[in-house]
């Protein structure tokens, strides 16, 4: 069942060791068959180095397991509340990356500080709101989805492809789950850049918008010229 | 004699390096049997590449050499005291891992600053006191010990298995040798993070105790939901 | 069609992940041959370990292709632009390697603070002005390289290989595309150490002249010293 | 002729690429035969991958080449003017090993903050005063060592193995040239940690003289219990 997605979630998430994302299993990603409403998950707390296609979980966007012998990852609920809200995304990923886990700790959004961040996030990262006491004891994973989705009211996940938790770490997605690792990488380099670029420059200010529309469209949209398509 | 844990120990040692957690020899790892009351560790100075199972050392809980052809660990009666005092643990590791070992030097326990932090330790990880010039001068290792025991009286060292020793490095512990490695990479992690954090907001407290219960205990305690258990 | 340059570029281009100066595919190098007045550049988008001979395209200095299956680099107006105001450099390299990024996205240059800057670059590594509403929205690539060459209007780009483009990333360039990836390994480590080093000592003032002079002369010019030639 | 020492030097050569303490050619060890008086040391500008026994250069003490095809490295008169004033040191190790070399940029000597750096420099590691116009211009590699050697006028350089040269780099010695390099990397990271220690700490102080004897005396001098001997 769905041999071609899990075989994607796999290598998406043995991807997260290789570009040094993540710790021991501190990551997951999923991938979703949109026309079924099924999705593929990492099972919870199994290490990368031991899984296969097979250990991956399949559920429904209510959280049912529909295929797997293993629970899946604890933060499931956020993943669906996400494929939920977000109708245009087809992966995603979760890691305590150490750069983008900082900023989230620190509670602040990354700025767009430069062309770097420019080719892959349409302004600012942002950093979710505080959770109240409310969400934390009530469906943690599931309001985690939820204050994320409360942050991207006014903004399109396509154009601003990652999320920092407030006070946990970064989620990012993207068309698929290769595209959501793609872009969790991205985020990491971003957040060392802009870490750094404020250590240099404690008075730097976001870019100019002219210069974030070039690059960000450059790569981007229907008139992209970056690539060979 | 004590085979096994002979075997978790050597195991646990090589991980320092492979975890990047030591250069040279700065690191030693022991195990206890608690039953027989014996207490395998690392022989001083011997470098990870050339040891073998048969060159650990087999130590009572009072510190006499009951096998081994070598000297144990000079950090030895630091390992003993910790054995004696914290009766649920089962393997301790010793490292000048650097960002931990930045903290210690700096003299400040790391707070919990978010949720990678909550995941393993029950709040702050503290940073002992300084040593006075009688403790240094006397029984120093054995002192090293009593200090981390101090700093504990009101903490359970199974809730934050890990400790700052002023102005020299961290100890940490767990439920077995490999697990107290597993806590000492973790704290590692969790010590690089907060160092940023505080660089991205100097001004950042403590995270929100609700937080932390429902990390902590979504991992740890009768009630976890992490993992395959 | 010039083989022997292709190969060169060829390998510079896989010096990129080698020397860890590229994520992905942000970066890429070009070679001339001055008597033919032909480029060769890495196409757009190519992952490094696809990479082949063929692959590369060769374009004249009016950026027309010449040969070539695939699109040049989106970067290459900048390249020829540089080609065509600096007659001395054979090869060019852009990267967004992260601390000499950190660097243009302060908008800042990296002064020469110590000898390992004074054996490559005489002085300071300068930062071009921001560009214009119309730079941007018009040939942004082409003027990419004129505000470069401005910021050159007074320097030898043979005395100081690499440039930081505001907001952007580094340009480095040398006698051939080895050379010019050369010294983009050696400006990150330069732009590493600045950043370390203002974080010791804010105050600190640029290297003394003589001592500049001494180390820069040392390995470059008629009197130089260093080396076995 | 030489060939033991030969061999050492080589190796601790190689050392130098392994613990990522050099960038292309920039570092160099020698060994000395205090016996014959005679100095080998890498030759100048030949990459690592590159070095065999038979490029080393064979100097005696006041640098005439007394065995070797190539030229010896181009810092050759500072480690001779060591060698001659150091008469307890056997090798020598120069880098621009990037920790150490941001303390020298920045004017700083590394206080001993911590047990990781009195295991091994008892006391500061101390930075020369910037050097003259004259000395610049004149022998500057040997008046570089000369102001080691000013720095030290009071200090044992066994007890303290490294220096910091302003404005320049670090150079480390030991009994061999083995000793030497082990003395480099335990200075990168000493230097690395102390730089982490003040941005957590920016008014500490050094170390405890106690905590200080105790630790670098556990593992030097003729009451060491430190290791196996």
């Amino acid at each position: 069942m769905l041999d071609h997605l899990r075989q994607q979630v796999l290598e998406a998430n043995l991807d997260l060791p290789k570009y040094r994302l993540v710790t021991f299993t501190w990551g997951n990603v999923s991938g979703i068959d949109r026309e079924q409403g099924l999705v593929v998950i990492k099972p919870s707390g199994v290490p990368y180095e031991e899984l296969k296609a097979e250990d991956l979980v399949v559920v429904d966007l209510e959280g049912r397991i529909v295929e797997g012998r293993l629970k899946p990852s604890s933060d499931t609920p956020t993943h669906l509340a996400l494929y939920r809200a977000f109708p245009t995304i087809g992966g995603i990923v979760h890691t305590h990356s150490p750069w983008a886990t900082s900023w989230a700790q620190a509670g602040r959004g990354i700025p767009a500080l430069g062309t770097t961040h420019a080719d892959y996030f349409y302004g600012e990262v942002p950093c979710t709101r505080l959770m109240t006491e409310a969400e934390i004891q009530g469906a943690y994973e599931l309001e985690t989805g939820n204050v994320i989705i409360e942050t991207f009211r006014e903004l399109d996940p396509a154009m601003v492809p990652s999320v920092l938790v407030n006070c946990h770490a970064p989620f990012s997605w993207g068309k698929d789950p290769h595209n959501a690792v793609h872009n969790a990488v991205v985020l990491e380099e971003v957040a060392k850049i802009a870490y750094r670029t404020y250590n240099l420059n404690p008075e730097i200010q976001p870019m100019d918008q002219t210069l974030l529309d070039r690059h960000f469209l450059r790569k981007h949209g229907a008139n992209a010229y970056y690539g060979q398509k």
